[in-house]
C-alpha cells in the first residue's frame, strides 16, 4: 500500500473537466471527453524529468490511468521520452488496445501498464525504465534495500521478476509483448511500489504520476548509494521498519522537487 | 574549532548597513534593518554553488546567522536551492519561528539551523545536504577520514548522528522537524565542522558562508576519493594530525575557487 | 551472424542515386557516382552520436561499406568524430588506399576497416572506439557477457585480440597501421559483432551503420552494468542462450533511439 | 626521457617574435620582448582544456618555459584555470620571483614549476593538478601502471612524493610554498613525466605544452581504467616494456585531439 502515499497534487488535477463531453457515458471503444490540460502536462513532464534524472534514456515509458475512465490508460506512442509532447499521448483499454491510434505506433511493452492497472485498482501511474544503477540488483542475489530516508518506500521488499518463469508466449524474447506476460509481472508486483525485471529494468507503480516519478528517481539514487555502501564493506545500517512506517505518514516536502524538475524539464 | 578557520571575506561583508533602521534596537519579533545586499548575494550564491558542485539537488538548505542580530538566522523558504533568489530569504529566531513569513512555506528541517546557532555561538553558517558520496559513510562502519589536503578539516573526526537515538517526538520519521531533534543533533556535532546524519545526509557548520561551502564541497570530494582508495585495497595513507594542524594555520587560496564558483552560479 | 540482425532502414537508404554517373561502370581507382545524401548524413550522425553516448572521445572512427561498390568503404579523414562533416568523408579500397585524398590525412588505423570488409562480406559498417567501460575487460581475465536485454548480441562471446600475438610489422606500437595487423584482427573477430583490443579499445561490425551504433552503445552500457554487478558480489544471472536467440528474431524498437540520437547529434 | 616525445607543433610556435624588443639583451629582472601570441594562446587553451577534461577544477596551474629565455617561465596569476586569459599570464625567474607582478597575486605553489625547470633543462611545460582519479593512487600502495595505449608514457614508473619527507620549512602545511620543497619534488620526479604528490595531486612535465596536456589527460583516464580493472579482479595485463618503447617512437595522431580540445576550450 506504499504507493497510495502521494502528494495529492495530481489527484486534484485528475478531475474530469466539466465540459460538454465529460458527462457523457463512455462506450468502451470511444475516447473520453476533454482532459484537463494540466493532467497531460504532468504526464509529458514526467517523461522528460525522468530523462533529466538519469532514469530513462531513449527507452522507457510513463502512463497514467485515465482520470475520466478507470478502464483506460494514457501512454505516449513509441517515442524517446524526452521528445514526447501532448500530441503523442494515446489512449488504451486495459487489454492495451489503442482506442484511436491515428497511425501512431504503440509501445511494444504497453501490456506492463494495462495489466498493472487491471490487477491493481489503486494504481494510477506506472513507469517502466532501464534505470541503470538498478539493473545490477536484478541480476545478482543482493536484495535492494533502502539506505536513506528518500527511499523508505522500498522497505517492504523489491521483488525480482524473471520473465523466463512466466508460462507465456514470447517469454524468451524478454519483452512484455502480450497480456500473459503483463499479467505475470503484475502478479509478481503484489502491493509493492517497485519491481525489478531481471536482465532488463524495473517497473514503478504509484497512486499518482508525481509519486511514481519520485519513486523512480529515488530508486535509482538508492541503488547508487547502496552499491557504494556495499563497496565500502562491512554491515550496512539500513532503514528500519519503524522508520519506513513513520515516513509514510509524515508530511512530505516533495513539492519543492517537483517544482524544480518540471521547470527544468519543460524549459520554463 | 576548525570551523573558525575561514577566509574572512564574508566576515567583512557581514557589517550592518548603517541605514535608518539598522541602529534601532530590535525586539525579538521584529525584522532587522536593511542588510548589505552583498550578504544576501553570497547566501543566494551558496545555494546555487552547492547545486553546481553536486552537493545539493532539489533538497538541502543553507543559512547564515543574521549579521545584525546573533539571535536570528537567515534561510530560504522551502524551495529547490538552485531556484533561490534574494526574495526567498526569510528570517528566523533561534527557536526557528519565522519572523515575517508573508505566506511563505518554511523548510521542515530548519531546526537543524536554529539549534546549531543556539548551541554554538561561533558558528555563522550552516548547510544541510544529501551530498551523495557522503551518505554511504553514514550507514557503514567505515569512518570518514581526510585523504587529501583540501579536506584536512575532517581530521578531528566526523561524528555520525542516528536520529533514532534521540529521545524526541517524531524521531522515527527521520526529519529534524522540532527543536528537540535539532538540539540532539547540535550536541552531537560538538566542535567539529561536519556531522553525518545516518541514512539521510550531513550537516556542515562554519564561521562564515564561504567556509561552509568550502567544507561541504570538499567533504563530498573527499568521500569520493576515500571510496576509490578503499576500493583499490590495502592500507591508506591518511592526512596526519600534524598536517591538519599546519593546514589550519596556513594561508588559503580559497578566493580563487569562490570567484569561479560564484561567477558560474550567478551566471556572470 | 548476429550482426546481420539490423533495422533495415539504412539498407533501404543505401541505394545508389540514379544520377548521371551512377550507372557508369566503376574502375577500381575511380570514385563512384553520387551517393544518396542520406547515407552520408547517417555516417556523419553516427560519428557524433557515439561521442554523445560516451563511446568515442577525440579518437575512434566509423566507416560504412560503399553502397555503390562493395570493394570500397567510406571513412572520415583523421579528425575528432564530433567535428566530422560530409566533406571529411573519404573513399578507400579494401587495401585501405585512399581513392582521392585531396590532401586530407587518413586515419592511421584504417586497416581495421578495410580488412574486416575484405574478410567479412556481410559486414557493412565498422566502428573502432576506446569505449571506456569496455577497456578494462580487455586487460583482465573477466569475460564480457550480456547482463541485460539490450546487449544480447554479445552472447556468442567477445574475443580479446592481443596485437602482440600478430606476427606483423609494428605490432609492438599497438596501432593497426598495416594490412597484416588488420587481417589478424579481422580473423580474430570471426562472426562475432564485437572484439576487444587488449590495452586499446574495441571494434564493432554490423550489417548497417545504425546497428553498428546500437551495438557500440549497448556494449559500453553493458560493460558498466557488468562491472557494477561484479562489484555487488556473488553469482550473476547472465542472459541465456535461448534469450539471445529469441531476441535476435524479435521485432526491434531501435527506431526510437535512432530518431532521438540523430536529432540530438545533428542539432535538429 | 619520455617527456621529450612530443608533437613538436608548439616547439615551432615557441619562436621569438622578431620584433623591436626581442633582439635586445635581457637583464635577469627585465621582462622579455613580445611573445608570439600563438604561444600564449596555447597556454591559455591548456588551462581551459584541462578543466573540460576533468583534470583541473578551481585549482591547479599550467606553465611553460619562456621561449625567449630558458631562465624564465610563464604562469597565470592565482586564478581558476577556466577563467585564465592572456592578461593573467605572468613571468617568473627560476627562483619563482615574479618579474613584473603589476599587483597580481602569484600562485602559492609556483615553486613546483621553477624548481622543475631549474633541475630539468629538457622540460618546457609543467602542470600541477588535483586530477581526481589519480589522487587515490598517491595514498595507497597500488602503483599506477599503464593499462592502455594512450598511457604508455607511464611505463617507467610513477614516483610518489610525500612532502612530509622533505626536510624543508612548512612541509606539514602540504603546499609547495618555497624553493626547498620545490627542489625536493623536482629531484623525486627524476626523468619521469608524472609524479604523484601523496594526499594532494600530481605533477606532469613534458617537452611542450601540448604533450603535457596529453600526459595529464591520459594519466587521469588511465587512473579511472586501472581502478575499474582492479575492481573486476584477477591479474591485469599491463602495457609491456616493448610496447612502451615502440609507442614512444611511433607516429602520433594527437593533432586530432588537440584540434578538438582547443576548439572546445576557446569556444571557436
Amino acid at each position: 500500500m506504499k504507493r497510495l502515499v502521494g502528494c495529492g497534487v495530481v489527484a486534484a488535477a485528475l478531475m474530469i473537466v466539466a465540459g460538454a463531453h465529460s458527462s457523457a457515458a463512455q462506450s468502451p471503444q470511444t475516447s473520453g471527453g476533454a482532459l484537463d490540460p494540466a493532467v497531460i502536462e504532468d504526464l509529458v513532464a514526467a517523461n522528460r524529468i525522468l530523462v533529466a534524472q538519469g532514469v530513462l534514456d531513449a527507452y522507457g515509458h510513463v502512463s497514467i490511468r485515465d482520470p475520466r475512465n478507470p478502464n483506460r490508460y494514457l501512454l505516449s506512442r513509441s517515442r524517446a521520452p524526452v521528445l514526447v509532447t501532448a500530441d503523442d499521448i494515446m489512449e488504451y483499454d486495459l487489454d492495451s488496445n489503442p482506442i484511436d491510434p491515428k497511425g501512431r505506433t504503440s509501445v511494444l511493452e504497453r501490456f506492463i501498464h494495462g495489466e498493472i492497472y487491471k490487477a491493481h485498482p489503486e494504481v494510477k501511474a506506472v513507469i517502466h525504465s532501464h534505470s541503470p544503477a538498478v539493473i545490477p540488483f536484478g541480476v545478482t542475489q543482493v536484495p535492494m534495500r533502502p539506505v536513506y530516508h528518500q527511499a523508505t518506500f522500498l522497505y517492504g521488499g523489491v521483488p525480482v521478476w524473471d520473465i523466463r518463469n512466466a508460462d507465456c508466449p514470447d517469454a524468451a524474447a524478454m519483452l512484455v509483448r502480450n497480456g500473459c506476460l503483463g499479467k505475470s509481472l503484475a502478479a509478481a508486483l503484489g502491493d509493492q511500489p517497485v519491481l525489478l525485471m531481471r536482465g532488463h529494468g524495473n517497473v514503478v507503480a504509484a497512486a499518482d504520476v508525481q509519486t511514481a516519478v519520485k519513486y523512480a528517481v529515488f530508486t535509482e539514487v538508492n541503488a547508487r548509494l547502496q552499491t557504494i555502501a556495499i563497496g565500502l564493506g562491512g554491515p550496512i545500517n539500513y532503514i528500519s521498519a519503524e522508520e519506513a512506517a513513520a515516513r509514510a505518514k509524515a508530511p512530505s516536502d516533495f513539492a519543492r522537487a517537483w517544482e524544480l524538475w518540471k521547470k527544468e524539464a519543460l524549459g520554463r
